[in-house]
């Protein structure tokens, strides 16, 4: 009997997120899958993980038959746990999302979304990120079939070690959409505004708001490509070491 | 009258830490310094920011003149906090730590203290991770003339746009450090392994526990360097795409 493909799905929108059940929906087509994710929203967590406090985990039912574990801890702790001791089988490809908002250019090193996958490639696993391009939920048809052929495709074909994929979903149709981009990181990214407020109690706090800058010109970088309602695919690694800067910085005589 | 350099600090510890006070004393010799770090230990937040919550900023004081603010977010979080709003100059460098251990091979990833200077890169400014290579407070003296030579480095030469430093200091003196080595990310990572404890009233929780591995063989990569009591300076950046890797993806048949 063939071994049905072993899939670990989790998310940075925490597990009562949309995207995860839309995700969860697609995947279940597709396998076994285990859902592990934050208990609450995560955005933005980057590659945080947990080690200074005691980590829960909680089993999870919603509509539908969803049934997943909930942990206090962050996306990158949820693959952490669930390769290294919750799973008994290692899974075959980790799946997450569906993010609510893109993760493109520089807002990626931001993305808990993105960080789950990157856990998943460190612990050797090939990994996907998804993420659709808008806030609300009535668009996940298109991401929830794209979920699928591209998890058939990293399947069939591999990835290189230390490689993810990132892929963000246009805000759109499968009709209006134009097709599948392969894209490099862009540029793109948020312009911080810290708001200054006052409390009730006429104490002064801090809101972090702020806008998109997206300076980019060419549709093979995934910000563009996305806003021109292409799905784009660009291969993520971790390989940090500024290579061409190494020469330069050896001619700075350090006794 | 020549302008005084002006020097944003600080750490993913907490405004607290020994650390960041031994880096306040040494950047204090070199400009006029702002510490702006988060209130509490912000250990492996990774590039983890604050957008859905308020933020507050508190002024701390310090024996011995130490000035600063306390701010309940990331170090991410402070350095644009800082930069973005609450500094009225921005600063001409960014230096973040002095972190209690080391920040090597994969764990730069998950680490707050580069990733303040990370922040700091995006945000234009040079900007300098320091870590060291011990728990202990008793060998500040060798990381605080380190920071001083760096600092003065990275302003008289400069830095790539987009580059960082990331160095990280061997848990020795002056006279037993085998000098500054230009290395390379390596390979050294921490495996994990999720201890099962049970609580008072009887119910499971895990602790993220595990050791450190390193099966890099030479001394050009930072986990290496830093063991052979090199000074490891590794220029790091965040262009993250794998373009070794982008025409294997263009032929993977996607309509």
């Amino acid at each position: 009997m063939r071994k049905r493909t072993s899939i670990l799905v989790t998310n940075d929108d925490g597990i009562h997120a949309p995207g995860i059940y839309a995700l969860w929906e697609a995947m279940q087509e597709m396998g076994d899958v285990t859902v592990m994710a934050p208990n609450t929203e995560k955005s933005a967590v980057g590659h945080a993980v947990t080690i200074s406090d005691p980590i829960r985990i909680e089993p999870i039912t919603r509509h539908g038959g969803f049934e997943g574990y909930a942990v206090n801890g962050t996306p990158a702790d949820c693959v952490k746990i669930a390769v290294g001791s919750f799973l008994e089988v290692e899974p075959d490809i980790v799946v997450s999302g569906i993010n609510a908002g893109a993760n493109v250019g520089s807002n990626i090193l931001y993305s808990g979304t993105v960080s789950a996958a990157a856990e998943g490639i460190m612990l050797g696993i090939p990994s996907i990120a998804l993420s659709i391009n808008t806030f609300k939920s009535d668009y996940y048809d298109l991401a929830k079939s794209v979920a699928q052929t591209m998890m058939k495709k990293v399947l069939h074909n591999g990835l290189p070690k230390g490689t993810l994929l990132n892929v963000n979903v246009p805000k759109c149709s499968a009709s209006e959409c134009s097709g599948y981009k392969i894209t490099r990181q862009g540029g793109e990214y948020f312009l911080d505004k810290l708001e200054k407020r006052e409390d009730p109690r006429g104490r002064q706090y801090f809101w972090m708001g702020g806008k998109i800058i997206n300076n980019d010109k060419s549709d093979d970088q995934d910000g563009n490509a996305l806003a021109n309602n292409w799905i784009s695919v660009t291969p993520i690694q971790y390989k940090l070491t500024d290579n061409s800067f190494l020469d330069t910085l050896s001619d700075w005589g350090f006794e």
